[in-house]
């Protein structure tokens, strides 16, 4: 069920050549507390300079996403047509210009074809209903295969209060703070310095961790609005929002690796004993990135020599020596060489399931992390040589 | 011509499955120069552990390297069959065990099947001649297509010097100081300080500036051999030995890209107007190992967005509205965004050749880099995918 107070739609407007939905909105009745992360990459496309700056109010009404034009590496131009964009949005709906963030996904470098966007708006609005997150979620997709969405209900003090958030992403992901576009709205009451404390707490916990080609996007926006409209604060006691907001943050998070282009493995790496927690994580992001280690998992080939090539080159200081490394919680390296009770017929055949996971541990300390990521196949090549035509 | 003094054999001794060569060895006649570069991946194969040891004396007579295993991630029996196989080179030539290196290629964690060497090391020797060097180049070959060999020679004093060197490298290619294996060989005499300064400087303009999938191996070597056979000495005046050993490097180095696996372009990146050529250098690296734009590549598409997406991510400060780029020399982005002269016919046209070029200029400083790196393409997937199958 859709958070209280929210309006949501998700249309066709032309801005895709391919006539799918590629323009979405959601407002909210009254306006919303709203937190929000950022793209770490120092080409920032022009919804994200805009929304950046227009956050820090920390109130909003209003969200336009677009999918199909990143608006991106478009100069002064790419602001001014975000600025046509507000203002018509602000025409249609009756609200202020500066309760209205953006946000945009798709080829780099084209001008946003903001006329359309102009045109398709009283249309838009006019379709806004509770029931239109899906809508407004399949309209932020590009090379998704399925729009992502997750939600939540809960029951404090017989009031209801939901979380609904959306995500796409599929290639061009390797988030340092935030990723792709993922944005959240619950209808409970949350006081601005806790909303944006707990956005990035989840954010630490789930897209911070996931990894489809090593990629920072341009325009990549993580959104939370709270609007207050279910009548309870998190003040007024203790609301299990947090657990609530990291599940469905996790869930979007992994939705976004299950639907990576042209994945066919959904690979955990956790990395254990590590000196420091930041030096785990420069390993397990330094193996899921690496494409050797991405191709024989393609190839269900366990070949976990890639692995260790891939440990020792993250930069970090390791013993090879001591390295352990389960697949699949099956053992394959003790000591820095081959386990003695690694068996590779097992290893093999547990390689053929979708889901892996492999745990390395480096028996130098307490510092952990793990990441999800992905194979490397050819339909990533193909998706990415042929994206533009 | 080879350099005299120096005779060379490769032969299959059954290390590789496909009966084809893979073992090499090189001989001086007297004592040779030597000075080495290795891997900095922490993760070091027990041949890389061992040379490095060795070249500390700077003086060396043979060098026995094996393709179809890298000896890494073995353990104490990796360098026990390092030991094993010195010795054994050692009784076969007659000459003393800390006169001679070993290096490895191939799949890592398996063990080196040593009694194979033991075993063909009188034949290989009986095999040493100097027209040997193209066999020696064969039997280092993993992935590679063809053997890589570049000599030179040059007339001082009415005396001839020559310079022959090989290298094998396909994949797992992103030196950060050395990279795969490359061994030259000179019948000149430089003195042991300057022979080391040579080789690095050489380094810094050929295999340090190749990537093809940004992994860094476990087993990079460079080693660069002279006997002063020639009857010449550096010593003895100006001989433009810098000039030739760096055309042979630089020759090796783009021999080992032309020859990446699966590559169907060779892409030239540099980056100009960088603060300082440290940050040009990342930012060319960064371009150059991104997936998105070595798809792009394969796809022959002038998608220049991947291009801003990636040197924003590169971790330096950059200016995007200042940003220039400019494809196989034809005008794309100016001032970050797409330059009004940009004509994507021709640059997409442009982009159906082999070898590409793409030159960023950051307008900031005086700092430059440039490096060679590869598309990606469905080869380079199918090859990794299967690689020890």
């Amino acid at each position: 069920m859709a958070p209280k107070g929210f309006r949501a739609a998700g249309i066709a407007c032309g801005i895709k050549k391919d006539g799918s939905k590629d323009l979405a909105l959601i407002v909210s009745e009254v306006p919303a507390r709203v937190a929000g992360l950022f793209t770490q990459n120092r080409v920032k496309a022009a919804p994200v300079l805009y929304t950046r700056k227009r956050i820090r109010r920390g109130v909003a009404r209003a969200l336009l996403a677009n999918s199909g034009c990143a608006n991106a590496c478009t100069g002064s131009r790419g602001i001014e047509d975000v600025r046509r964009s507000v203002e018509a949005t602000s025409r249609t709906l009756g609200i202020p210009r500066e309760d209205i963030l953006v946000a945009s996904t798709g080829v780099i470098g084209e001008p946003l074809p903001v006329e359309r966007i102009e045109e398709a708006l009283p249309r838009l609005s006019q379709l806004l209903s509770p029931q239109g997150f899906k809508d407004a979620a399949s309209a932020i997709m590009t090379t998704d295969t399925v729009p992502k969405l997750a939600e939540r209900t809960l029951m404090v003090r017989g009031k209801e209060i939901s979380l609904l958030g959306m995500a796409k992403g599929a290639g061009m992901i390797r988030p340092r703070l935030a990723t792709m576009l993922a944005f959240l709205f619950t209808d409970l009451e949350v006081p601005p310095p806790l909303l944006r404390e707990l956005l990035l707490e989840g954010n630490s916990r789930s897209f911070a961790r996931i990894t489809v080609d090593g990629e920072t996007s341009t325009n990549d926006t993580v959104l939370l609005f709270a609007n207050g409209a279910s009548g309870v604060s998190l003040r007024e006691g203790i609301v299990p929002f947090r657990d609530l907001l990291f599940e469905v943050m996790e869930e979007l998070a992994l939705g976004i690796v299950r639907d990576a282009e042209g994945r066919t493995k959904v690979v955990r790496i956790t990395v254990r004993g590590a000196r420091t927690s930041r030096d785990a994580s420069k390993i397990a992001f330094r193996i899921a990135t690496s494409p050797l280690v991405k191709t024989a998992l393609f190839g269900q080939d366990p070949n976990w020599g890639r692995v260790m090539a891939a440990l020792g080159d993250a930069g970090v200081a390791v013993a090879p020596d001591l390295v352990q490394i389960r697949i699949n919680d099956l053992p394959v390296v003790k000591g820095g060489t081959q386990d003695p009770k690694y068996d590779e017929e097992k290893v093999s055949a547990s390689l053929k399931g979708k889901e892996i996971s492999i745990v390395v541990d480096l028996h130098l300390g307490e510092g952990s992390y793990w990441v999800w990521s992905t194979d490397l196949s050819y339909d990533y090549v193909r998706i990415n040589a042929s994206y533009r035509s």
